[in-house]
């Protein structure tokens, strides 16, 4: 057997995958756990994430037989700066058998490189949060917005769910009947779609079952719009297309004019087939009318073809690319 | 010695005001003491600032003379529904010498009745939040906005704080120099006006900064924004012409197109001689050219004048507003 093996792992907030594939294509092995973002999660139980999606993925593979791995993660460069999270993540490598070393990427640069083997491009995500960043020679270069929901974080799911409370508060202060959208998230967050008979208590009731919980949760609310928008209800519609806008002006921040590298768009809300992946699409196509647009795919892969890319044999790494990270369905 | 004493507080988030005034004009007595509203302080607390300012207001009348009183705070409604919170504040206005029943108003109302004795109107209040409200025989109505932060409060102190971070946040992503009023918030979010080599790390010194403290102090920043729109610094314009009409869409939610009630401008955003209350004269102006549009002033006077209308001798409180309210500075 040849020790041609290269991990990657693809550690998000809500689940860490891993990879094991050999340089010939192979998948060897896969694995999956919790989620383990050190920065909302810490850095001991993301390491924990870690080594079972590890774990899982060396169960047929002899650990000493992988040459090299990498970590892709939000908060890459937080985690390489705190010497006790980097021993963390030492020690659940050392645990699961592995001598070679790994490096750490962020999650950005991971999500484009499943999506393209071209070391220039831009990649622009919007999950819960939203970023772009521009990446040069497979390194993250200069990023925009990914501020948080708070400052940023424009066009997310965060922020879809957060407009679409607010256009239901519109429609309560009003007093006009909430539309189709605006009935879904009274539903959604108050178990009824009825309005009360003095709308403003109704408009306290939304405002307080929003306020009890974290206000990231407030994303829970973009499938809604997405589905709402799919039917062709006007303000999802309205929402859906001021995400799109928003989430293209973050990539005008760092991508110049007419610029001809791939744009590769990544996270929950552009890799399905939605309506917001169509608008972004549209508005990218307009700006960057010469710019191939591609999908981000198998994370895990992408890291593991990011961590086989350095390795001497290695002399095409576009070829190597279409062998290990599977194209987006 | 008249025993026609009434008395007349405004309990906000940083101060609580007391006035003891007689029919006649006279003013007989006013107190000051911390901040006092029962959502945010607790009701005990709110009730302890009440007692002290009433104390103060009372030091040189004969608390049985008083006739009535009225209490103006924000969330109101709450209190009274909150039999502990009733409780804690009938004791402060037993242990104030006080035999006359009170009435609790909210502030909105409270801050109408100071700026016009027209028993019709609107009111919009613009501080630390935002809030518009019908006033309809010196009952408020409906409101529009005062959602909060989160989901509310367009065009607010909190608005005009965070908007100005989004735009330096901007700036730091496009690595261009930040304009004057981004310097200024750069330098009081991170105690210089440098940018970093990697604008990127500034950038997040910039959101660790914000997000260190509690989301509703980035209303600490409009004062920059207001006194940057002052010097023409075109970013702070746009920002305060953005606010004022985010504002003005709050009133058109409950304001009926060419109402001729007067409006009244309160909160610290608009009743002093700033750039948003001057933009938000013109968008009221333009959409309601007959409406009369008067600033909020002494609120504590307003209270007790709210008392006095409903005294049995009391024939013409329009009269009454003018010896007892003295008009906006």
């Amino acid at each position: 057997m040849s020790d041609n093996v290269v991990v990657g792992l693809d550690v998000g907030g809500t689940s860490t995958r891993a990879a094991a594939l050999c340089l010939d294509g192979e998948r060897l092995g896969t694995g999956r756990a919790g989620g383990g973002n050190p920065t909302s999660h810490g850095a001991e139980r993301a390491a924990a994430e870690l080594l079972a999606a590890l774990l899982a993925a060396l169960a047929d593979v002899d650990p000493t037989r992988v040459r090299a791995g990498v970590i892709g993660l939000a908060g890459a460069g937080r985690l390489l700066a705190d010497p006790q999270g980097r021993a963390a993540f030492d020690r659940a490598w050392a645990d699961a058998g592995l001598r070679c070393p790994y490096a750490v990427h962020g999650d950005a640069l991971v999500a484009y490189a499943s999506g393209t083997a071209a070391p220039d491009g831009t990649v622009l995500i919007a999950g819960t949060g939203a970023i772009a960043a521009e990446v040069r020679d497979l390194r993250l270069d200069r990023t925009a917005d990914g501020h948080g929901w708070l400052l940023g974080d424009a066009g997310s799911g965060f922020w879809l769910g957060r407009e679409a409370v607010r256009q239901l508060l519109s429609d309560l202060d009003r007093a006009d009947t909430p539309g189709a959208l605006a009935r879904r998230v009274l539903a959604e967050l108050t178990g009824s779609p009825e309005v009360a008979a003095r709308p403003r208590a109704t408009a306290e009731t939304v405002v307080q079952a929003v306020t009890r919980r974290p206000p990231v949760e407030l994303a829970r609310l973009a499938p809604l719009v997405v589905t709402a928008a799919r039917e062709g209800e006007p303000t999802a519609l309205a929402l859906i297309r001021e995400a799109a806008a928003l989430l293209a002006e973050s990539v005008t921040r760092i991508r110049p004019a007419g610029a001809p590298e791939p744009i590769v768009l990544g996270g929950g809300l552009l890799t399905g087939d939605t309506p917001l992946a169509d608008a972004v699409r549209a508005e990218l196509a307009h700006r960057w009318p010469d710019a191939p647009l591609r999908t981000a795919g198998d994370g895990a892969a992408a890291a593991a073809w990011l961590a086989a890319r350095d390795l001497p044999e290695v002399t095409d790494p576009a070829a190597l690319h279409a062998l290990l990270v599977p194209p987006a369905a």
